[in-house]
């Protein structure tokens, strides 16, 4: 019995799956992301999601041989005295594993969720976002994932920030008028009726300063309920050249495996998914375009593939097909 | 007998003046701006200056009659209650002062140190960035000032931050190599030599991400430092673009008073301020340029007028030369 764990910035998933494939049991719970929640958010959400998993698998938790986390900003792999490293044992024990686990690149398992293929390309943007290239089942290039100050071009947090800064150059006169000013002070509890654009200006700050700036990616959403605002339209159509610059920056036109997309902003704008797809054809990109929602099946490729299984396109198949009934199960309430 | 005082982000200034406005005695420590220091660090800030001025000015503390603060953020004025005003009033306590004070705008004390013209307009160009439009000596308009993460468009902040972008997208691929490189890595005591571009990208982002934001500021230099560069020419002539529109969005043709430019970028940076001054005639502003280093002597004009007196250019004239000698007396050690 194996263990898959895709631990996001929003929500960590787990899995209980055989050496054939077959997915047993799911668990789910709230952000597992150490960067962005720290390791104590981590041993909590991991020890609940492997509880959830190996309780519904119906497995003894010493039958679990080992466990592989997608996990962002692993990269650099998880060393010995990170905290990260710290929280995953805590949280390995809470849910009473004693197994080996593997951290590999959050941005491996979506690429993995959307094919089996040991070569192709990857972009994800969701609250971040970054692109890479997959030659012969490992990370062979990375493009941006330097986060909300240095980078995440195009994504979540992007476009929110940049609603954001419309909305306040609206206010003082330095940009156009935009319809998203009515919606941002309405999210933020503004009354932009009864006082002046200034004093809306002013609180807005206010709010906004006292936030985490990651916290921004809620605005996103603005950016495409205001369909033909002027600002609003810059911001998508800039998201969306942001992306794709991003994953051309690793696309090698030898490699003719699929693109595989990722994240809230890809999976529900398909107008920035149009986009990328149209660079990714003129940079030479053969292979199909897949979307998907999140990493857990491709955590689950990875966990075959570490304990020596060779995923073949049936295998794949069946993880899909066994996680979506243990999806539905967990929806109807068994 | 007058206390001015032009509390900023890098340094606090005080000045002891007649209502002749001949300066008496000056002072200067480290950060008052409550915004960026806190306000413990306003209380010690204010209260050093304030003593060092009193004292050389050789006048009891009793015989001052009123202070005038200008202070960054102080648009919406200091409210009863706002831990600012905790902080003031400790630092007068400090000294020894028991006199009423007055918070003014720092922008506008910046205008005042360039001229005592009731009319005109004044852009300022330091870490942050703002324009203001000046009427019948009260600032009718404002544009940016919305601080690191909403705005500041063109300012040292803004370039350093663009700075930095620049080097991460070079290290990953997707901008264009660039001189800012081995500058930034240098600064940041990375060796870019010995490790591979991925470690030195993941080194960057582990001390970038420590620092506060706002500090980016520091790697605006290097704009400056690589001529012919590219992406450093790009980003030097994007803020020149930003600031001539942060001062476009507050002229007003009919107002024939001067334009005066403050703050690092403009006072060192030939080219960003004629940039500025040329979009400035454009939109048919036709006041002469000036160029300022800081806002204690508009602080001291303020200060004057606070207190009944009509600053006329005589006055001006005299504030500017005996603040000169004063600086001249501290220097040379009396």
């Amino acid at each position: 019995m194996l263990v898959a764990v895709d631990a996001g910035g929003s929500s960590t998933r787990a899995v209980v799956l055989d050496a054939t494939g077959s997915c047993l049991g799911l668990g789910t719970a709230g952000s597992g992301n150490p960067l962005s929640s720290g390791p104590e958010a981590v041993a909590l959400a991991l020890g609940d999601t492997l509880r959830q998993a190996v309780g519904s698998a119906g497995v003894p938790p010493a039958s679990i041989a080992s466990v592989v986390i997608a996990m962002a900003g692993s990269g650099a792999g998880v060393e010995s005295g990170d905290p990260a490293r710290a929280g995953i044992l805590n949280g390995l024990s809470a849910a009473g594993l004693d197994a080996p686990f593997i951290v590999e690149s959050d941005l491996l398992a979506m690429f993995h969720t959307g094919s089996c293929a040991l070569d192709g390309h990857g972009l994800v943007a969701g609250t971040g976002s970054a692109a890479i290239r997959v030659r012969g089942g490992r990370v062979e290039a990375v493009a941006d994932g330097s986060g909300w100050l240095l980078g995440d071009a195009g994504s979540g947090y992007w476009i929110g920030h940049h609603v954001v800064r419309a909305v306040v150059a609206d206010l003082d006169g330095r940009g156009p008028s935009t319809a998203l000013t009515p919606l941002v002070l309405d999210q933020l509890g503004i009354d932009s009726v009864g006082g002046s654009r200034r004093s809306s200006l002013l609180r807005l700050m206010e709010i906004v300063y006292e936030m985490r700036p990651v916290r921004l990616a809620r605005f996103a959403p603005a950016a495409f309920a205001v369909a033909g605002d002027e600002a609003a339209t810059a911001i998508v159509a800039g998201a969306a050249r942001a992306l794709a610059h991003t994953l051309s920056a690793v696309i090698d036109d030898r490699i003719d495996g699929p693109l595989v997309l990722g994240g809230s902003v890809l999976l529900h704008q398909a107008s920035i998914a149009a986009a990328v797809e149209a660079s990714f054809r003129s940079h030479g990109g053969a292979g199909e375009v897949v979307r998907v929602a999140d990493g857990i099946a491709g955590a689950a490729v990875l966990a075959l593939r570490h304990s020596g299984v060779t995923v073949d396109p049936a295998m794949f198949a069946r993880i899909g097909e066994s996680l979506a009934g243990l999806r539905e199960r967990s929806a109807t309430g068994r």
